[in-house]
């Protein structure tokens, strides 16, 4: 059930190409950042195929990662984190403020995979062949392998019996996170859902909102910056019109395979705009290698060498040579990069084209890209021609409440201010129980990241708040056991 | 997508006849009572077969009844029954206490019908073909449908926009109304969940618990009926070891076919066993014709013949003549009615055979019936042979919480006394707003049924109590809005 090329690098233009469409990516790590107390057995747990039918008697086997260091015993917590669209190695080795807080919580820590992703294929490398064997990748069927899970834990362990469990997510994952104390709250006590956009869904969130805070975290950057970014994009097409103009591109951004066509132009156009967008969310206060190797506050660093050049396009070269060659190491720049689609990659691009209908759009008015309007019917005709599937864009809204989700209780939702996904987030407390969390200096779930010196306060006092909540949903707990 | 049959009679045994096992069965109403205000429209609304995955793109037309009558618009409220395993019309016919109170809430009335019941068949009449046709039967899948179906309406329906919905079931309708709540409570904001045994589920409640009420019901019923029953099954057993002795009780209990070997003699008693059960059930203060025409309080009746007879056996037929023929009309009993099954319960044997593993069993020792224990082995064997799906004991458990479910709100469970199915049910409220309200001398859902002249004060003050939450979860929302 392994299969290789998950971890190739390819955020960027979704696979909806032929309309152009804006499909929501959200990053996936790239690599481990090695630490030491980051130790964890990999196990397996047997989850039927379909959990919501009987019609086939298939199951495969879910991979999760459990430490037990901390974990005493006698009903201790487990933190749980409900495994988004990736390998979980990478999550597990990126969400360091599970490991950091564990201890003082005597927890135990498990890792649990999505269904479809990293090992946890239900049919080998027949998964992705069609609908048949892939239609089983949703959010409901996922939510359901943790559930299952959770009570295999509890009646395999010693000591778990009483346990309460606490998810954790970041990103997708934080939407299972909180999907996961919705709809199986006898299964878990409570959630943190990180930079969780529940709400980037149809009608609940104006479609341009994220590129919105993109542009606000450019004008941030540096004097100039957005304005730069703005005129780029005319600027590029205008070049790309002729042979010459698409070589001196070419050459200038150092690209692998030269600019032949406009249709060249027009995909080195979606890869900037991409670009920017994980470059907002990884606008981390620290020296970082989520995506790719980066410096301290890189919004600010890419924003420095792109208003530095009076030439605009040279400058938006140099941004682009800083987000993917910081090290140096690149020879190129591949603006294909989303062609050569890992796995990770293909799961999110069907779980957008069936239930996961979150639409994205710029209109050049409130945002520095350019004009792209969300268009359903395009998306449709799109998702059916590339998977064979319908989209059911309404689906999510029904089966996890929209914005009526009141009578849900103990999630945290977080979020940081300058995520291009806050825009599709809870960014007020809803009830007392339902608590939203902003983080003024925070890109995408930086509050799950390990706790580093170069943090501002405001994620300081986010986690500090996390943990407090998290202690009172235990305290409750154990004072009614 | 019709079918006939699914009213012939046929409780009683269940499906999985060679164990000897229990199953439970739910009585299905035989047909209609006929009232002028229980007027409605039929309508249709095309569902997905699937919910929960994208291997399929087939989908169905569910049915629904639907009346206006009362309906003021202005985001009045909308009472939606969830269907159960059966034709909808009878449902709707039978649960006169929405019809009831429709008028003063200015409520609209919606029922909708249970996917593979009724009209609502997936695949017309290859629908119970197979697991690959069958096995959408859920009840995960059921509530999706419901989900659905609410939004449907309430887009489509002019003055609905902001309207509530509360839901209203009975006996697995109950079940499924609470169960909405828990899993839609965007789509419900509350609901009536009469007689539903959420708890009759592995490890939550004593499998013996259901015939121990029954025990009670004809102990109460007369002095000696729960005697002479006792007694019966080993004169049965006794009397049907020769051919004599079948000859004389064919001729005693008017059967319609002789008993012809010993394995007949353990049908009649299984059939017998079948025949306590619904009595118990449908014990209602007054004549009634769910399951078939009774006179008032017809436990009491059918003791009265019991033990009028000092012949235990003689007297047993008297009773056994009283439950099926008081009209007279009948021309013989059959104890084979569960084998010429309807469709109705062959898909309630198919889902108990899934994912509804509600154990029962008997000691002879808490019960008055031939000790019958529940073996968990069998079960799973003999479903696999019938149906050639596997159970799945524990799913319901983990997917509606068993007994962990005080994250909930707005849910009345209400039970009678006097119904074997009071033992699954939640008999003590478990918060402010997950109420237990028991009637006294109610049998089955009694409190779901048109209000009568003999109804006990018990069933009159459930009734009210109802109505008065129900108002209050109305009055919160409208404040809210």
């Amino acid at each position: 059930m392994l299969y290789v090329g998950v971890f190739v690098i390819c955020l960027s233009v979704a696979h909806t190409g032929g309309t152009g469409l804006l499909a929501p990516r959200f990053p996936r790590p790239r690599g481990p950042v090695l630490r030491s107390h980051y130790s964890y057995d990999t196990k397996y747990f047997t989850q039927p195929v379909d959990h919501f039918s009987f019609t086939t008697p298939d199951t495969f086997d879910q991979r999760y990662l459990i430490n037990r260091k901390y974990f005493k015993g006698n009903g201790g917590p487990i933190f749980f984190y409900t495994g988004n669209e990736g390998d979980i190695t990478m999550f597990c080795e990126n969400t360091g403020f599970m490991w950091d807080i564990a201890p003082k919580f005597k927890a135990m820590v498990v890792f649990a995979e999505h269904r479809y992703y990293g090992e946890s294929m239900p049919y080998g490398k027949d998964s992705y062949k069609d609908p048949q064997h892939l239609g089983y990748l949703t959010a409901e069927q996922a939510l359901a392998d943790f559930a299952r899970l959770v009570t295999h834990l509890k009646s395999s362990i010693p000591g778990t019996a009483n346990s309460p469990v606490v998810a954790f997510g970041g990103s997708y994952g934080g939407m299972l996170a909180a999907w996961f104390r919705m709809k199986y709250p006898s299964s878990v006590l409570g959630s943190l859902a990180a930079s969780a956009p529940v709400w980037q869904f149809e009608g609940l969130t104006p479609c341009g909102s994220s590129y919105s805070i993109i542009t606000e975290d450019f004008q941030k950057g540096s004097p100039g910056c957005e304005t730069h970014i703005r005129k780029s994009w005319d600027l590029l097409t205008q070049m790309g019109q002729t042979a010459a103009g698409r070589e001196k591109l070419s050459s200038m951004f150092s690209l692998c395979s030269p600019l032949n066509t406009t249709t060249d132009v027009g995909t080195m156009s979606k890869w900037l705009l991409n670009t920017w967008f994980n470059l907002a969310m990884v606008n981390y206060p620290y020296p970082a290698s989520f995506l790719e190797p980066l410096p301290a506050w890189p919004v600010k660093e890419v924003c420095s060498l792109i208003t530095a050049s009076s030439d605009v396009l040279e400058g938006i070269a140099a941004g682009a040579t800083l987000y993917y060659n910081y090290t140096g190491q690149a020879a190129c720049l591949n603006i294909e990069e989303s062609a050569v689609s890992s796995l990770g990659d293909l799961g999110w691009s069907f779980q957008f084209c069936s239930e996961m209908t979150m639409p994205t759009c710029t209109d050049g008015i409130h945002d520095m890209f350019p004009p792209q309007p969300w268009n359903m019917t395009a998306y449709i005709i799109q998702c059916k021609s590339t998977w064979k599937v319908t989209p059911r864009p309404y689906w999510i809204l029904q089966q996890f409440g929209g914005k009526n989700i009141t009578a849900a209780s103990n999630i945290i939702f977080s979020n940081g201010l300058l995520d291009p996904w806050s825009a599709g987030g809870v960014m007020e407390s809803l009830s007392d129980s339902l608590v939203a969390i902003t983080i003024a200096d925070g890109a995408h779930h930086l509050d799950l990241r390990s706790s580093n010196p170069a943090d501002p306060q405001s994620v300081i006092e986010a986690r500090e708040q996390e943990v407090q909540i998290i202690r009172e949903w235990l305290q409750d707990y154990y004072s009614k056991l």
